[in-house]
């Protein structure tokens, strides 16, 4: 009898209570200052590995990854704009979006005038920090509520960042759950942001959680859980493990998922491969008012793995699109942005996507011409003529039935169905315990 | 020149006295207690075979058809529940709904708490009496309007069925046309259900009209018109008539068409075979809010002729779904919810995709570049220049000329022009007397 | 460096100019009398060789051309209805429309009803003269407005037309633009209406003047402009260039050009080529509410190109239906129905369609692995993070690095990306320029 990996009613009633778990986790890594590359990154990877246990992998700056090169490393002491009083009008202490990523040391006084250039702040937001980096071009800057810049004298000011740049290494982490083929399955979420909660520490809770949940379970395929920062991180990740990305048969980069709103799966580059079919399958099916959206080359690191030189099957899932909601990006997105609710319900729609992936195997009819007698087997009503409805397990029995002839898989049936992926496995497997079904 | 079927205006015109016709033919078949085996549904083929004569095969009970056998013989001398003054407070002398399909002989008496667990109603409908079976598990009962069984007092009843249930067959009648070719129509119609009059009764009379339409004339296709009981009756035909499946090119399975209400057709198992195309041609632009739906393994007889085994290009044409009107598999399945119209324009649309099935036949424009001189051959307007309109018959001498390559038959083209099949088939015989087409 | 042809901004803005000069061209041609053969004709292509120097090829009377024959030439000295007082009142110096094309001579007296069966009016608009022709059927008439007509005593009146039926020929004319490669696109419009300026002069001004844009330029393609009568011309123009009609790889009919209202594309036969990409991007990417109409073998003569033994992908780009305005093929066909911006306009989108079809090489991502680091090629901002929206520039050299694998070309990308051409063509000369794409 086949047995592959389900999603059982306690798992998904249990996502309510993680959720508020997941929240707890963001909370405590919400102030954490991190980078593309620094104490910071690594802080959090540590605090991911309490709950599974991450190999950390440092490559150091200057190692060629493909086009780019790996970065100096980064981190800074303090950082902070004092006005002639000595008061701190801008002080990083009070959150790590004030200091530009990468910002070089200075230490001087200066006008608000000659300040201006190196501070950013948002006018239509006038309370809202933003988030700006200067990753490949040596500056520094602050970032900064317009409200605040506002209320600026003429100065002199201040400008203290003490700031250390140099060889280093960037920290790439991952997870592999070994499954029963070497097939695998990707997840990748970016870890490198500073304090933002929706990007992206609901990507960093919901990964670890879905590595947390397979890690006990018999999987049929490979689990890989990647932890790296965006664009650097994913291509450094790509550079150094390139003799084995052949193994990838299906992956998805998680963003953007504590959110309110619906669901969004974003299309793979071809549009059409499994994971796009699973992904979309089970978000239509199971999770209301879904979204699809195509692929584009503009978001996060599916962008990397969607270059025509890797060409991997991954799409996306999210609650968000990056830069198509206000606060993305600023201090407004914290942690009042989050919903336990949606944080559950993105882990419990992952796993339900592995479950159609597993559970993604063909049968076929050993009863094929004509429909079987299920009522002899326990399978069908007793008395027939009037009825008003038809069970979801009785038409998943007649769809399998009907498309086990070898050319069509489970899920290829659950969408033809329109039924949830899990009403289809099930019902294959009472057909299997009957005798009328077979794997083809 | 080729000579083609064609349904012609007198045809048309016919249809209405012929809905009349068949209306009759369904009141005087109505009160026939019919049923999956038994001397109801004998003599419902033989009312039939006056119109057309019907071959009759008896399968015997207990003959192996796949994954089923032919169930024992059923009928019913008497089955009524007589309170203690003697009156019949059921009596299936009045409906043969009354009596529960099947059910074993039972000479007993018991108050109404007994009984009920035997009491088949509708508590949304009190007024009307379901229609209830248990053909493969021996049991008994009774279906009654809700408001008979409210008024009942507790008893004691004496309940009386005398069934005979045993060795006997299944009766299985078909009438067939031979054509120039030994490929095949199949239209196949069930006829097991008892006074229910759109289902299955309309779907009786409008095949057996067809099947006298084309007796006298000259097809291209074989037609075989099968009546058999539900399910049973076409899984016993199939494995009966197996090895001469491979004729069958098309077909056609008709119920619940005397309704009112638009046409509906119910795609094969791949949703894109010749029939498909046909059917759904002729009904899109020659009836007006037709419906096209989809393939599903739920509805009737089509759900064995799509089994992966078989595996038979088979649509099905009605006016409703089954299980999706209210009056579905109840007392007011009656004549009251037919009309002739519906009747007769449903015999129509069969004639017209029977039309589009025989002339879909390819030709070849003999003087293929630039447009020929429709002008003088008489086939264009004399004077030009000014015009409001383009006739439906110029635009199809214009799409078939441009469109007869050799790669596009009759049927591709009037889809492609949008027009009725008649109209290209009627241009592509004139452009044929004058020499601008040949047979590809 | 590819260096392909590119409409530049300096072209975009002289489209508003251009169009009161081809307004000034329509009404100079305007009130000249053509025909599908004769001096009307000959004087109209004439003029056109002023702008652009065209070959004119004279196909004598009774040459065969696939199905037809080249009719007589015709042409008219004088036509005129006279009342008993001398007074004219219908006269053909009036208007070239007030003749039917083709009509015999005639000089006789008669009454106004042995006249009517002669007279050609449209009384839904009763001041409107129709234009109407008798090519191919010998006999004579005028067109007049219903008014007139009405206005009409019993007459008699003599009735005059003093034409020229016989031996001559029917005038081709050409321009052809030699390109880098033997391929070519072509352009067609015909010109055989007489005083009608939307149909045809409007087609003829646009098409003359992208042979005079194109005149002094380097082009990968060799674009031929070809004007002749509708159908009798491009059927003759077809059979006598046949040799030669492997050489044309796209083509656009030109007609109904100058009205108000939105650009439409007509679909090639097969509707999926390379033009039918290349038209419908610019249209619905660069001009708003273009319409896309599917391929009829009804209009003009993309009739002839599609038909089944020419089957050249010709599409045909309009602002009107033929038949489709209530002004087609009437007195009202006048220089009020047109407008100098949708002159202009038209010849704009012309344009960027030849752009387009220049232009759609395919490139090779030679960075394919990941994306490339823009940043350092001065490519990408400096400073990261925070944004609101992404210029088309960017998303260009996103899509261009994504899908630049050797299996999509410019085209293909400007559709996926619903960007301009142009953005995309742009964009790639500049990663050619660092060295990140190269010609496929």
């Amino acid at each position: 009898m086949t047995q592959l990996f389900r999603v059982d009613e306690q798992t998904c009633k249990s996502s309510g209570e993680l959720g508020l778990a997941m929240l707890e986790l963001i909370r405590e890594l919400y102030p954490i200052g991190r980078s593309i590359t620094g104490p910071g990154l690594r802080a959090t990877v540590q605090r991911l590995s309490k709950i599974v246990p991450l190999q950390i992998t440092e490559i150091p700056t200057g190692t060629h990854v493909f086009d780019w090169t790996v970065p100096d490393e980064w981190w800074v002491e303090e950082a902070y704009v004092e006005d002639v009083k000595g008061r701190r009008v801008i002080d990083m202490r009070n959150s790590s979006l004030h200091i530009v990523g990468y910002s070089v040391s200075v230490d001087t006084e200066m006008t608000l005038s000659e300040l201006k250039p190196h501070l950013h702040s948002l006018p239509a937001h006038p309370d809202w920090v933003p988030f700006r980096t200067s990753y490949y071009n040596r500056n520094w800057g602050f970032c900064v509520a317009e409200r605040v810049l506002q209320s600026l004298t003429e100065g002199p000011y201040r400008v203290v960042i003490r700031s250390h740049l140099g060889a280093g290494s960037l920290t790439l982490a991952e997870y592999v759950h070994r499954g029963t083929s070497d097939e695998e399955v990707l997840v990748f979420a970016h870890d490198c942001h500073p304090s933002l909660a929706n990007d992206n520490l609901s990507g960093l809770a919901v990964a670890i959680n879905l590595a947390a949940y397979v890690r006990p379970r018999v999987m049929r395929y490979t689990y890989r859980f990647v932890f790296a920062p965006a664009t650097i991180g994913s291509i450094t990740w790509l550079a150094v493990n390139e003799p084995q990305l052949h193994r990838i048969k299906h992956g998805l980069v998680l963003c953007l998922l504590g959110n309110r709103g619906p669901l969004r799966y974003k299309e793979t580059r071809s549009g059409d491969t499994a994971i796009d079919r699973a992904a979309w399958h089970v978000l239509r099916t199971e999770f209301s008012s879904s979204l699809r959206l195509g692929f584009s080359p503009w978001g996060y690191d599916e962008r990397q793995f969607a270059s025509p030189g890797i060409n991997l099957p991954v799409g996306a899932i999210m609650r968000s699109q990056s830069g198509e909601y206000p606060e993305y990006h600023t201090s407004a997105d914290n942690l009042d942005l989050l919903s336990p609710e949606s944080l559950g319900e993105s882990w419990l729609a992952c796993l339900k996507i592995f479950e159609a992936l597993e559970g993604n195997v063909s049968y076929r009819n050993l009863q094929a011409k004509g429909e079987p007698q299920l009522g002899r087997r326990g399978l069908y009503r007793q008395t027939g003529g009037y009825y008003t409805d038809v069970p979801e397990r009785q038409m998943a029995f007649l769809w399998l039935l009907n498309q086990s002839d070898g050319m069509h898989s489970l899920l290829d049936i659950a969408q033809r169905a329109q039924l949830p992926f899990k009403v289809i496995a099930d019902a294959a497997t009472e057909l299997e315990c009957v005798g009328l079904l077979a794997p083809a």
